[in-house]
């Protein structure tokens, strides 16, 4: 029994190890993926029937096997069967994408709706509606959804899929899996850390170095990736930008504190009363002084916070997402001139500020890829049932 | 020969899984150093004598053989052959620690010094005497040091062994390592870093969970401990907690910054002109108001500061070490005060602060730990090169 659950244990690990090569390699031959894993030949050539019969894995064409230039039969990831969910719920706005496991994205969604002023369930009913729309257009597709994420503007507990405080939507400790109740596994996360995973793996990825990403939305949250991973903290708590404290005596935040970041550089500091983002653009596209203001002021502060970022985290790159992206023209240069000043004295290399790739829709398609992720980690819960049975 | 170097690479790893069992779960039979490893009894017993034969392992009385309650031989790690050197040099004192391969404190020197008034060569140079004399004790008490590790108050690079820039005392770009010119290898790293690993291995340990070590020196540095490991940031440089931002128009700072932590909550803003800390814990004790004042506003400033980090690093627990470790009873309750008003609202549980229990010693004995730490990840280095070349 104990030696029967050593064989499956192994299958899986192995499964997980040549699908690992495959995404991260692209297209290989058997021998190729042999030499990589260091498994024999007929272990592979086995590996690869079960993921082609999955749907995870295809064959695709002929390629050089390495070193010995012999051409061969190439497997790759598959893109035609297996695909994610990523949802996400914002202040003004919700959001739905479906990637596929080659993090090919196949359906995209936004709607604008103010979420301030409805009750959170009628805000998840809502999320519901587009979820299920556009989990038919993934059925129309010939895609398998195995599994969501929702990005939520908030500190998250993903074992218990609750949100513990949303203070920019007024939410506290809202069972939002429970509420949501999709016909599939559904877990939540920190809008912030899904968009540095969404810049990762959407964006500028790899290139960026280890990267803080900052979320400029009406709250200002950041990821900060690490050879590749996230990095969540103790509690998942990590990254919580826009409660870096600014001005220590500065006005009250929602978060219970004073002079945090977000009273300088959130969304609501950055507009005028009843002005939306495209008017702010328009006012600065036309040289509106108050409109240079604002965010000259915005990035200044930004800029402090990011120096004690910069002093605590040591990132090699700064990417501004969100409402900075758009705004990256105007704030980024107060927030570097700042950075610059504080920091080049200490710091022989001070991070560069670089614009998101990802844009606006980071978090939700670094949902999806977060699904992505745990698929290709442990492919083995993706393969028929009777085919574990065996082992 | 390419299969030669395999064999050797294997041995080489088996044997630093064999010590690191070791080191994990103290003394162990051979029988069950072979279940947990999963190599064969033979096997082992070839490793063991190897380890036992450079000094790096020793037999032990006899222990209970795991699950099987056979009594057997048990073998440990050995004090008695191999140590490491831990040096030291801060803004107003010199220090020196050999601890063995079990991490026994053998060896543990501490001398005051004014450096900020002495040319970087004079330090080091009476940091080379004070080493040199440290080393001769260890050879009396029979021991070999294959290694040393300097802690430094400011940002290095290890590659180079040279401190980039050390403001209070007023180094740059010194190249450290070569200056000593210790009759072994010497590696630079940064006090703050070395300080929480001190912690992690000398103090309370895995007890804190993930933690925030903070070491209030002159300068006020800082190393995160996650899953025991440090994390150091892109460039080596995370966890300059000193130059947080408090008060972004406050007074210039040694750093090129201003109204960083260290004007607020630093040893010379917590000291009168002229002042030890002795005489200040003496004002303390006596309840004087001038005295009391000035903790709680350093405290405040710095629970501000760790509110910024908490936000940022989210971690279980704040150690206070240096000079907050004396001042623990006057700093940390203004500190606690205001990161759980700043805190509470967004975070189910906020970081309780402790007092450092490795003490002002934690820098030098991480130094030491952290070439004890080297030796037991990879071992083979430290074995008679005749064997090596058997493989």
């Amino acid at each position: 029994m104990a030696q029967a659950l050593r064989h499956g244990t192994m299958r899986a690990g192995n499964l997980a190890v040549v699908l690992g090569e495959l995404d991260r390699r692209g297209p290989l031959t058997r021998a190729a993926l042999a030499d990589a894993t260091g498994l024999t030949k007929t272990t592979v050539s086995k590996l690869v029937a079960d993921l082609i019969e999955a749907g995870l894995a295809v064959e695709s064409g002929t390629v050089r096997d390495g070193e010995r230039g012999r051409p061969g039969t190439a497997v790759r990831l598959s893109g035609h069967r297996v695909a994610a969910l990523g949802l996400e719920i914002n202040v003004d706005y919700l959001a739905a994408c479906v990637v596929d496991l080659t993090r090919e994205i196949r359906v995209i969604r936004t709607q604008p709706v103010d979420n301030r002023s409805a009750p959170p369930a009628d805000v998840i009913a809502h999320l519901r509606a587009l979820a299920t729309a556009v989990l038919g257009e993934a059925t129309t597709l010939g895609l398998t959804i195995p599994g969501a994420v929702v990005a939520l503007p908030g500190p998250v507990d993903p074992s218990t899929g609750t949100v513990h405080r949303a203070p920019n939507l007024g939410w506290r400790d809202v069972a939002v899996t429970d509420t949501l109740a999709l016909p599939l596994p559904v877990v939540v996360d920190n809008e912030a850390n899904l968009a540095a995973l969404g810049e990762l793996w959407f964006g500028s990825g790899p290139a960026l170095g280890d990267f803080l990403h900052v979320s400029g939305e009406i709250g200002i949250g950041a990821g900060l990736v690490v050879n590749g991973e996230l990095f969540r903290g103790a509690h998942g708590f990590a990254g919580e930008l826009g409660h870096v404290v600014v001005i220590p005596d500065g006005p009250p935040c929602r978060c219970g504190g004073s002079g945090c970041l977000e009273r300088y550089a959130g969304q609501d500091a950055l507009l005028s009363d009843g002005e939306t983002l495209p008017d702010l653009l328009t006012r600065l596209r036309s040289g509106d002084p108050g409109a240079l203001d604002s965010c000259t002021q915005a990035g200044t502060a930004l800029g402090i916070a990011l120096t004690t970022a910069v002093n605590l985290l040591d990132p090699d790159t700064i990417v501004l997402g969100g409402i900075y992206a758009p705004l990256f023209p105007w704030i980024s240069t107060p927030a570097t001139r700042t950075l610059r000043s504080r920091l080049s004295q200490m710091h022989p290399r001070v991070p560069t500020l670089v614009i998101s790739a990802a844009g606006t829709n980071a978090a939700p398609l670094g949902a999806a890829g977060s699904v992505i992720q745990r698929i290709i980690a442990d492919p083995i819960t993706h393969l028929p049932t009777t085919q574990e049975a065996i082992g």
